[in-house]
């Protein structure tokens, strides 16, 4: 069964998203994080990475009810009786992938939480969702779809990139050029999912692109790249907008930059407040 | 020769216990590593690794054995002059990767014994028997059975992370995130080895599934993530489980805990007894 | 369409520049550093750093316009709706390799000016600028030439073992062995590409190589083998001449050395005269 | 053109007697570290090092010339004009696999010479020439005889083992687990250049095994196994022995350990007598 349009559009809106946001929380948080060096997170710090977390949840929450109840979906049926076969094993499929990004969020919020778990496990559990997210795009059967197979293989190379950062941050925690690397990867992933969209099933209707074309395979792989170009070139402009912004704010106090990431401005007298917005127990353990 | 249930399920049960072990073990550790920080491993530490390297070499006596002398193995017999031809190279197979854990075992035993051997040494032979292991999966002769292939890659994945953590831990020592994931891995393979074993030769008799069926493949690799979700449960619920009796037994000195790891339990008084039971020549060589 | 022996030759004096000038700046810089050893790069090494830069992107700038406006090039139009067809892939691919090393220009001069841009940047950027140069070699339209198919190949893997080397430079910053490893591979990556070119269009004309022979295969590997122990022999002769020109520059404040390396001869008394060359707003900020 | 089974022998001793040797030296070493340790090589163990390295050189010159030389070998001729076709690649293949563990030698040399050479660069040319060696076997021309590939599948598979082992080894120095890797990978080689020789070309004639027997395969991939316990138990022989040696030689001051290791007993009162032995220039740069 081929890919629909709007479950690539989906899931890429969802990385794009996550790397949106990054975009512009890991350069603000590197700025930020120079005058007092500490090497425990931050209060602050804690309280984005839990928002995260639930927001990574809620995403890969609604992407499990999306492919399991839509009209044509297999309804957490997953063996169909009648017709002696599996029933819809695509639908399973983004499942599967969604059910690790949930536990990652649900990681994401556990370990931030008051409660003393070890430090890197929000990292290895994004990995592992990576990682199972590329092992099921490599070894899904793209039958005789030669155009299908290069742009999953191309997917899964930003994948497996994003992965080797996440687990190279189990050791080198706040290394801002490892969470640029991701963020960068996050975006490609993003917008390469809805450049598979438009290949294989264009929301205007058509068959999709010829799979049996050589020329396609090649334009697409130069087209990754340039995807990637435009990632960067997000990446850099969010980047520059995060220094202006945190610059000015630091001049005239500005509330621009408290919206943007109210979280981490606790070394600029509102720490009060954002405390008084937690429940009792959540209390700094340092 | 096809793999038997009997032989799959003995392999995932070895693997499954190990597995279990260490997510009760780990947790534990890491709880009471906190207030005393030293480099060198405790007494106590030091007698768990020396049981747990005993026990895997008994698994893997046993495993050569029972691989060896089933009424229809090859009972140490290699090349059949007769026949001209190897005698059933799936036992010696097995009964090589055996060899190699059995190894294993012993540098555990041999290594935290007063000995002064080098550290590293009981994790580098560990990763020298997964990958002797994962070689063996990867080269086997699965001649034309596809499903027989793909269900052997997915476990060769198991046994290379499993591998490559161990090897990590030559150099990251006592690191909870890369205890975690091998013990993650542990319990993988051994849910696995027992998929394998219903897949390939059902425990109710019957030809097993379908070898050309390529859903077959698609479902089952969708399966390998999910067992490695339950594992990952599995995983949780032993943790939180230790934790859980950890914090009671600190407040009642309870007795439950002193039974789950005795050999930890030095810093709360039982040091005199524990050591009592060690022969002469076995005192700390700090 | 076949690659012309023009283009490759330009691609190939482009990367052996590059891999010339490194083998005599890395041996003088280790052979200075060991004084006063500084973590942050100095002012000398920053404008060096800047000038490379800067080469890089002009490199870069040049390389896509000539592949872009050569007579028969695709002139910026990428897609054919004459002929239902995408215009001259080649050229395209190779304009998209450079647009990456023009990327990693541009990050080089920029991270090194006075903006507070974070370190490991530069080399993050040209391992990206690697990776998809390795990328896009490795998965070009080979068709069934073989032999293109195998020369290709052989430079994609000196292409990984520099994008792999930039890597871990992001890490590991001023390891001589790791910029000894990194010049090696831009060498024989240079020489590698006359070598394609020499191979597949030959430049007395003529049809290339015999792409069936499977000899000729055999021969190209060794041959590789030997370019690289040129680039190695001309790495070990250049920086045994820097090393001699550096001890005799210090008995006889030389002249010869202060042209090669201007900018890196700041401990000597031409600081002033160095900084005097730079415009206002670039001052150290230490 | 086949394997000949002298070559074979001959490069199987040369590795075998390298990985011998270092499993003697590396743990006399290991025990000898301890009471002084100092990150600079001593005196003596870069005396042990230029020998090594003269040895090797001297082993790749005796390869390079026997493999030239031999009755029906190229003569330094790489292109027959007569016959328009390379002439024996085989032996060029090898030629130039023995040229880099020349270089290596002669890096070898260099870098413990009195010469401020960093360090590192010893380990960096014994990876490349590893790795050049693995290039050449996994790229040469097996044509379709499935057998020979696997053998040296598996001979490349212990020599990037050995590779990697050196690569880490430019960062982690004198690292005892490392140095044990490195010795079981080089018996390993040698005693599979061995078995390939058995194989492929018997010293009592005949066809050499079956090359279409799929059941060789499997048996082979376990040999290898038990090759590399075999090898392992070589390793902990000799270490044990060395211990035993060592143990004895600091009792009664023994000269059996002398004749061993005479470079590493400088701490023992044989400085001055181990320095005479050296000529004029050859003395500690520290």
């Amino acid at each position: 069964m081929p890919t629909s349009f709007l479950g690539s559009a989906l899931r890429g809106t969802f990385f794009f998203i996550f790397g949106l946001w990054w975009s512009v929380r890991y350069p603000l948080q590197y700025l930020r994080r120079k005058p007092n060096a500490e090497s425990q997170p931050s209060h602050g710090v804690r309280r984005v990475e839990i928002f995260e977390g639930a927001v990574k949840a809620f995403f890969a929450l609604a992407g499990i009810l999306i492919e399991q109840f839509i009209p044509d979906g297999p309804h957490l049926q997953l063996y169909s009786p009648k017709a002696h076969s599996w029933t819809d094993l695509t639908s399973w499929h983004y499942t599967t992938m969604y059910l690790f990004f949930l536990l990652s969020g649900i990681v994401d919020i556990v370990s931030h939480s008051p409660l003393k778990l070890p430090r890197g496990l929000d990292r290895l559990s994004l990995s592992v969702a990576l990682l199972i997210e590329g092992l099921l795009f490599s070894f899904r059967d793209y039958s005789d779809a030669a155009l299908d197979h290069h742009l999953h293989s191309l997917l899964a190379m930003a994948i497996f990139a994003g992965a080797l950062c996440a687990l190279l941050e189990i050791f080198i925690r706040d290394h801002i050029i490892l969470e640029t690397f991701r963020t960068g990867s996050f975006l490609l992933q993003g917008s390469w999912f809805w450049q598979i969209g438009f290949v294989l099933s264009p929301p205007w209707g058509g068959p999709g692109w010829d799979q049996t074309d050589g020329s396609n395979l090649t334009f697409l792989t130069m087209c990754f790249c340039w995807h990637y170009a435009g990632a960067l070139a997000v990446l850099a402009a969010n980047s520059a907008a995060s220094r202006c912004c945190n610059e000015s704010c630091q001049l005239k106090f500005g509330d621009i930059d408290v919206e943007l990431d109210c979280g981490m401005c606790i070394h600029k007298g509102n720490k009060s407040s954002s405390s008084a917005l937690l429940p009792e127990g959540f209390s700094d353990d340092k």
